[in-house]
């Protein structure tokens, strides 16, 4: 039984629907109609120590603001705004009053960053470690929530910021290297401290440009199938267009890690993918420097399922083209 | 540091409100505006092994119907409808499908009982033991929102059900006793599978009569002395108006436990506390009985701060009255 299992067998109990709910279970957030011009949106994800974090490396407060991000996200990747967060928070019995000191100020620091606010919860005994559940509640104008269904063969796939930091930021705290330049403290900053793109998102809803939308927290080969398949179309992206910063193969490198694994499958980028018309390219530009965030053009929505990868082949001097649906980490090619 | 001063170090660095917010921290539910008409009500609850439950005692159906009522208790408590679920569940790695069937099937019918659905949520690997977190949105009209904040000396108060059953079920479940009666069966089904009365707090809460309001899950001394303490008042109440089943006693005996330990600290009731103006009882008693509910008269609400107990004294045969102030465990007095 994996989670899309356990997902399908929460929800097959579920009567079909109720007055109010726009969307329920299977995209980033669920949709509840709020009143003739607004929606809710609302989402919920869980941290837990020694599966989503490490406080050996993870500072308190950028542990609570990373609750709060990617959370945030979810509504972002809905274009919406977010509100009000919820916070469930189980300590062990043994707790320093300092790191809830330091976990509430960046809780706090997150919501003041994205205009949300901290409205209820819970506190409970864990007997395991610390245990991080949020729920956040934002809103969106009617007629602006962008779904995961939406691709049509021939639309554009975009990505915000660059891909696979966040995964070589966690590989080098695993690691013994000692991080002391400023480009792999940035790495791994992305990791500890991701930045959703609450502004873009907005604005790419606003814009009423974008057929579909999501946030990457998998990792981009298994989002990308997630909004393909929600669409029924599939994913042609080309290797060389994948966004990234240079210093991610020097880091890649030192780690003896394969960096499109880190782009592709690494997950917790909180970047958007997003797909649009081929002719929307100029204003997407232009509302991504309003935005002050870059947006790449990584590849095309076509007819046939699955997400392919196209890679030069050093050998053929060709491309080839691999699968890579849903991370396959089974077949996923190494370099 | 105790969970008032973890809540108060997370809500310190609050900014003062926001824009919809009606309510935040500091009831049974988040109070936000919906529409002219109506408001959402929104609580979230942790459950976590070891802590909050036992799966040695515990079946998966059950604590799927608990972990929904325990959540909808405090939409009850606020005289509002439940509308829609968020579950975050997280399961070790070994674990058996067919719990998380029966824990499906308790979550779906919970859920039908109580007219709501679930729509979103999380699943998580944990490394120990099942955690369960439930956000519940609910709502109801504008003006009939019960907060615990508006008792007034003089004011009746009145329990919902009967006190003191799911701590004594606890209590069985915990010990070595064969539990083969109707009425030990029905003692544990307390525990097992609390009752909330989300039908009579809507009724409360539209007859106007209500003052303030609050369910009972911390048990009655402790949370009656958080409503006391929210509305700037006291509150003394009678031993002998407890309303609890002829059974308590004699489990208590069984158990060699104090049956008013059971009914004031014991926890986990779900049931009902509410005031109300001297006037108002015979129409709160017709109400009692539409909802087939039934409703005691156990105290009153006085000037003086702090939750008094009077006891009838055997050596004096006066009365004596004892403050059972926020539980009280150091205080309290045995039998």
């Amino acid at each position: 039984m994996n989670e899309r299992d356990i997902i399908e067998c929460l929800n097959s109990q579920n009567v079909a629907g109720k007055p109010g709910l726009l969307y329920g279970i299977g995209d980033d957030c669920a949709v509840i109609e709020k009143d003739t011009d607004r929606s809710w949106l609302v989402s919920m994800d869980t941290l837990i120590e020694t599966v989503h974090f490490d406080l050996r490396w993870h500072p308190a407060e950028k542990l609570g603001r990373k609750a709060v991000a990617v959370n945030v996200s979810d509504i972002a990747a809905m274009g919406g705004t977010p509100l009000f967060i919820f916070l469930s928070l189980g300590l062990p019995k043994a707790f320093d009053p300092s790191w809830v000191h330091g976990f509430s100020e960046g809780i706090a620091g997150a919501c003041r960053e994205y205009g949300c606010l901290l409205v209820g919860g819970d506190t409970v005994h864990s007997p395991e470690g610390v245990m991080i559940t949020v729920t956040v509640i934002g809103d969106v104008p009617v007629g602006e929530v962008i779904y995961r269904n939406g691709a049509l063969p021939g639309d554009i796939i975009w990505v915000s910021g660059e891909l696979g930091l966040a995964a070589a930021g966690l590989e080098i705290c695993k690691s013994d290297i000692v991080y002391d330049t400023a480009s792999m403290r940035a790495i791994v900053e992305a990791h500890l401290n991701p930045q959703p793109r609450v502004r873009l998102g907005r604005m790419l809803a606003k814009s009423g440009l974008v057929h579909a939308m999501m946030d990457l927290s998998d990792g981009l080969a298994t989002d990308l199938s997630h909004l393909c398949k929600q669409s029924g179309v599939g994913a042609v992206i080309g290797s060389e267009k994948l966004p990234t910063s240079p210093d991610l193969f020097d880091t890649a490198s030192l780690l003896r890690q394969n960096p499109f694994d880190l782009m592709l499958k690494g997950g917790e980028d909180y970047e958007l993918v997003f797909v649009t018309a081929t002719d929307a390219a100029p204003k997407i530009k232009a509302l991504s420097e309003k935005a002050g965030v870059s947006v790449t053009k990584i590849g095309t929505i076509v007819e046939k399922q699955g997400v392919s990868l196209i890679l030069p082949d050093s050998a053929s001097k060709k491309q080839k083209e691999v699968n890579i649906s849903f991370a396959g980490f089974d077949h996923f090619p190494s370099k």
